[in-house]
């Protein structure tokens, strides 16, 4: 067994470190189909997500507050940001027909995100294939990410929203929200549609 | 001469296509010391930007209706949002103190984008070494696009907002766009940042 097919081994042996904590099923079937090649393997993938999480700088665990995978309705999104809401000890106030948040402490953020693989491949020719194959299939945002011991190439779409939501303590356009949600949930059928269209790629491949 | 030196002469010789019409300033000193080594040449460049644009599925030329390259105020933002509706010959109403434009045909969304640069490089190694400086400057959503006869690097920094603006003729939340101006302009100004970042790691090299 060679180191490529050594490491491939190893990352597959390991359990799921996901935020969520278990398979995403949409994807998971694109990434067998990836594994099922010698040249390549998944070292990580989403079929796409809607983000509720604290807006900072800087990167860290336990900003998320809320995450689905699935598609949203308002009433759901809203109780989500009534129970960040609580959580934080806001304060809730009515104000002309609009509701304000008074939260001093955090700031939060909206993202739908389109769906993502990395791929770490036996060499560049392999890396360029599945590149290709990406691209082909609508993954246009794809690019390879490191070369060297380790070649990985990222296959990502391109519909995604993201905008803030709570900050400094207000919340701002509930009403926005409940207007965007049917966007959110046409992205996340158009990832889903690509992660088809990927897998009939590769089984030409 | 060789053939990666040819195409640089070539391809800087071009004239300026971009949808501006002119250089963008906060990007093109950082340009021009990428082109100084004769390793590297850039394609293509935005130092970042705020778009106003139809939103539909295809590209295509014609559906920016708004771009600025600078911090904008929410005052010029409505202004444009205001030019957009009279030149769909919008309908205006106000209805319980929010208003609505009436547009049936054509949706609208808001983007703000990062810097991004596109470099073509003269080997892989010289790929792997600008994808590294970009990643240590900040430039975090960065990848090599395509190898081959055209090694292109793509070094982007990861600061976005978009979300829908107009759908089915009706403004979305003109009090949110309000919100966000000054989140946009923040993402802005870490963009020029960056590119300062780049400038000063490109210069260590």
């Amino acid at each position: 067994m060679n180191r490529f097919q050594q490491r491939k081994k190893d990352v597959l042996a390991k359990q799921d470190k996901s935020s969520i904590g278990f398979w995403d099923k949409r994807i998971s079937k694109l990434c067998e189909k990836i594994n099922s090649f010698e040249e390549y393997y998944t070292t990580s993938s989403c079929s796409g997500r809607v983000v509720l999480m604290i807006d900072q700088e800087k990167k860290g665990p336990g900003l998320f507050e809320f995450v689905s995978h699935d598609v949203v309705g308002f009433e759901e999104l809203w109780k989500e940001i009534k129970k960040l809401s609580l959580k934080d000890k806001v304060k809730f106030k009515q104000n002309q027909n609009r509701k304000f948040f008074i939260c001093p402490n955090l700031s939060y953020k909206f993202k739908q995100e389109p769906p993502i693989i990395h791929v770490a491949c036996k060499d560049l020719k392999n890396a360029e294939i599945i590149l290709k194959i990406g691209r082909k299939a609508g993954w246009k945002k794809s690019g390879i990410l490191s070369l060297g011991k380790n070649i990985i190439v990222e296959l990502n779409c391109s519909w995604r929203l993201e905008f803030p939501l709570i900050k400094g303590g207000r919340l701002l356009g509930g009403g926005f929200v409940k207007e965007v949600v049917n966007k959110v949930n046409w992205n996340l059928r158009r990832g889903w549609r690509a992660i088809s269209r990927l897998e009939e790629e590769i089984e030409k491949f």
